[in-house]
């Protein structure tokens, strides 16, 4: 069997009192899923550990098999990676905001109005420089987001934000939070003076000011993370995976991973996502060469964060609606949340997960519905770093430790 | 939400035939604990590891996230904290009786008579003391118990008990346990021999044997232990955290723990303590700058040691008339024990304890009662450990790892 992994991100909930006290995976009509259900095996999964709240990049290592308390030093790397980054293990990157600041270096705006264009041009005369042996890379991506990475020398990703976080505050300096962070935080430092010079004169930004927009005139970096050295899945587990993936954070753990990521320009990583679309685009990797494909949906989180509950229902009715298209298939078919987002706590929180694994010839549990409170009476009580084991287990290709 | 963690000591149990097969928790009428149930998550916590026998400090430690394995080398060093002794990380602590020998070192009473007064007085030569560069401290408890702490020099806690634990037999010699604990076990044999010197000629020995009363002539040190560097429970999680608690022991670890241990006359930490006087002191902590007060019921422990199920269940239901005091508080509320102790069994066993979290806006699963048997139904099966990051996690106060 082939294996597809489906990730509701922050999918997971707790009782909502506009629900009736329901969780929107009880309210929802998941017709699809709960059509499969009886047959599959499920239960709760830990993303990480019990009461260990994940962000999306921490729990998508756990998923795939890694150790983020080994692997994960900071979010820079995962971003640098989903813009496209090519990085090496041990360079230090960052994710960077274009931003706007007055000759106080004050924030007058964290993401430069939203700037639309031009942040390709910007960044041309940056882009390589070299510090004290250290370069510096920076790659736009949508809008005011970017990437910045250091590589070379003796680099450590303990250094503090520049981004103050918050508009009318100053532009932080670096700081080094462990000792040898020291030279990487100094050189740091010296870059965003240069770029900070160079953007000021850049005719892009000269332009921008004569149309009354704010310029793009610093650059923000926060999120400072190590490039870790991650074996492959293919090299770990032996299979060929690939991922559909909306959003750069997950797409860079999974190109990080070895993964193939497929390009879906439908798939946005909003609640507009091509909710079918993502499930066609797997099918047919896994039809043509691929044994492993890990889908993310990026909504529910949204809505988990908006708070709103309702919306939360509607968007994992969509996402029934794409699961449908496995229907036929032969598939070792894995459905669970990265993370719990209840809409009543508008944030990640480390309660367990739902977990359904559906497949052929595999024990039929018998549980009548898929929800945080109904898996219970299935057989699973995992942690997200059981997942590929499992997966390889009953997708029938796991090798036999002993004889 | 602020943070309520009730241990009911020993509280768990097995089915008892004298409650027509039930466990005293089945049995007992909890009224306060049944109408919170349905709303609350619930399941089986391994307080160790399954299988593994805890004792209440081993417990108590894993509980308020410590490893045990790690920081427990015996019970000495708790005991003296909770005697309120000041310690510090290295020191080798002992429990200690003050007893009667004859002249030949055999034991005739191992608790001296139960003496009541004078225990002050009688340590204030021998407490301070130095033999070698190691200094002596020794501090009365309740009746003939006391503390005996030894610092300074190169110390270890593998040495044996100097008490026969045994009426009639001689005093034991202390033994180094391993090769590196011959320095202490001589300075300590040495210290004992002075201290017997010292208390067979004290005024208040000599008036206890004209009064026809067993003297407190030596001192008997059991259950060596090096005092552990524990993180504080504010420095590992940010929390200010106390604790209601009777016995010594559990005090210990609260203090070396880093907690405030409230000072409650009438916790007795028995039967007759005060049930509700622990809650309400622990709502008040609450609502007056702490963010998680620990409560300890000893009684249901003693009658389990007793082998008295039906007293096992009147110390249930006064504790669930305690409980009553938490109704209408914004409190996360974590209902567990630290261990079994079935009345059929009377001691401590490692059996998995029914836990219970109850919350505003959390997962509501619909179990009906809780005890043993019932709690299956939920979603838990955590281990002690896990305790601390759910309290965090739930009560909203934990940080995100990742992004």
């Amino acid at each position: 069997m082939k294996i597809l992994i489906v990730i509701g991100d922050g999918m997971a909930d707790r009782s909502a009192d506009e629900l009736g006290g329901k969780t929107p995976l009880q309210y929802a009509k998941m017709e699809f899923v709960n059509s499969v259900v009886k047959d599959s095996m499920v239960g709760l999964m830990d993303p990480i550990a019990p009461g260990i709240r994940p962000g999306s990049d921490t729990s998508h290592l756990s998923i795939l098999g890694y150790d983020p308390f080994e692997v994960y030093t900071g979010r820079g790397p995962f971003e640098a990676a989903g813009l496209g980054m090519e990085l090496k293990p041990g360079d230090i990157a960052f994710r960077c905001n274009f931003a706007t600041a007055d000759d106080k270096l004050i924030v007058k705006d964290r993401r430069a109005g939203r700037i639309k264009e031009g942040t390709q041009e910007l960044v041309k005369e940056i882009n390589g420089m070299e510090i004290e042996g250290v370069k510096f890379f920076v790659k736009p991506g949508v809008e005011h987001r970017a990437a910045l990475v250091m590589r070379g020398g003796n680099l450590s990703p303990y250094v503090s934000d520049a981004d103050p976080h918050k508009v009318g505050e100053k532009v932080k300096e670096v700081k080094p939070l462990r000792k040898d962070a020291e030279f990487t935080a100094k050189v740091l430092n010296e870059f965003l003076k240069r770029a900070r010079e160079i953007l000021s004169e850049h005719p892009i930004n000269k332009e921008r000011i004569s149309r009354g927009l704010p310029p793009a005139n610093i650059l923000l970096p926060r999120g400072a993370g190590v490039v870790p050295e991650l074996k492959s899945v293919e090299e770990r587990y032996g299979i060929k995976a690939a991922s559909v993936v909306g959003i750069p954070l997950v797409k860079g753990i999974c190109r990080l991973a070895g993964m193939y990521c497929a390009d879906l320009p439908t798939a946005t990583g909003s609640y507009d996502t091509d909710y079918e679309g993502k499930i066609k685009k797997a099918v047919e990797l896994l039809k043509n060469g691929y044994d492993l494909v890990l889908v993310n949906y990026k909504a529910p989180d949204l809505a988990g964060h908006d708070g709103d509950a309702e919306k939360k229902v509607w968007v994992l009715e969509n996402i029934d609606r794409g699961l449908r298209h496995i229907e036929g298939e032969d598939i070792l078919f894995i459905f669970t949340a990265d993370h719990t987002t209840p809409c009543n706590f508008k944030d990640h929180t480390g309660d367990p997960v739902p977990i359904l694994i559906h497949g052929e010839g595999l024990r039929k549990e018998g549980v009548e519905k898929f929800d945080e409170i109904s898996v219970i009476k299935g057989s699973m009580r995992i942690r997200g770093r059981d997942i590929m084991n499992l997966a390889l287990n009953y997708a029938g290709y796991a090798e036999m430790f002993g004889a």
